[in-house]
């Protein structure tokens, strides 16, 4: 079984939501499986002085533009959140823990999370959102709201982003390839050819 | 006949000369022109607080991997400078002088200077490299340095320059369809699909 391809991203990332949508297929398509890695993109920007593109002048009106239209363009639902971006450092832990836990609830969870933000317009910060988001995958909302302060799950996350840092990346979706890196949901035409080629 | 699809850049981009291949077919197929705008970047680039992206931490390395993967991957010949970024103010001006003084002379000279910087290694700031390309072309090259420093012609620069950051232009390449944006060489398979389409 090849490896699969590594996904890397912040869920509060609207380029990585739209990545979401067009991973799987594409992997899928060459018998890959995607590991899902969400991380914190800030120690990554302050690393490379980058902000939230939304906050740049100028680019974040473009931004604004481009985001529903390249939604659009690939059939993607899409609402740009009326709070944004938002702190998404509970749904991360939440997913590492899952991923430990309920190994199957994870991806899906993952996929709620992108999508009470992205389409729903939720507010993803509040842990009641999150809980509620759980009791419909029936995950124990209790047991997954504790876990969001648990020690070890802290350090996973933290350990996560320190190596994602570490490999380069430095934004948000982030892909490796048996080892190669791919940066931006508009990469994965390339992706695709890489997969089926080996390289080019 | 329909307007002309606005292609604005800087010569010292290296995504622009990678779109500097693809926009002219993919306009050609729906029927259009495309007007060339080289601009500077760096008044853009103030506006947003942005940095060439070679000089920035990890972004730079990953640009270094991707511009050659992304030439390959259009089929486009490309070597990344051994200067960079170059100094293009000489090289946008000499080509806003021609498109008023030899109109037909206008884009074949820009395809030049981009070759030049970005498959033949040259150093594109030197005005005796400019004036070989222009000797190539058959365009005088006293009379082409000489309006290098001409007051109009340094006048209509920053006049197109100042336009383009005042429509939003701050990255390169920057295209307008109809009024449309798209910022990079990776949007240009929404602009076939807008151009198809009238919009989506």
């Amino acid at each position: 079984m090849p490896a699969p391809l590594e996904f890397f991203f912040d869920f509060s990332s609207p380029y990585a939501y739209l990545a979401s949508h067009l991973i799987g297929p594409i992997a899928e398509s060459h018998g890959r499986a995607v590991r899902w890695r969400p991380m914190m993109l800030g120690p990554a920007m302050a690393a490379t002085g980058g902000k939230p593109l939304v906050h740049v002048p100028l680019k974040g009106d473009y931004a604004r533009r481009d985001l529903p239209r390249t939604a659009r363009f690939h059939d993607i639902p899409f609402q740009m959140p009326s709070r944004f971006p938002q702190v998404t450092l509970a749904a991360a832990r939440l997913f590492y823990w899952l991923e430990e836990e309920a190994p199957d609830r994870a991806v899906p969870f993952a996929r709620a999370v992108f999508g009470a933000l992205f389409v729903d317009d939720q507010n993803v910060a509040d842990r009641a959102v999150l809980g509620r988001l759980a009791t419909a995958l029936e995950i124990d909302e209790a047991a997954s709201l504790a876990a969001i302060d648990q020690p070890d799950v802290k350090e996973k996350l933290k350990t996560v982003t320190a190596a994602a840092v570490e490999r380069g990346v430095f934004g948000s979706p982030f892909i490796f390839v048996d080892g190669e890196p791919f940066w931006g949901a508009d990469r994965l035409n390339q992706i695709d050819r890489w997969l089926a080629s080996g390289g080019f």
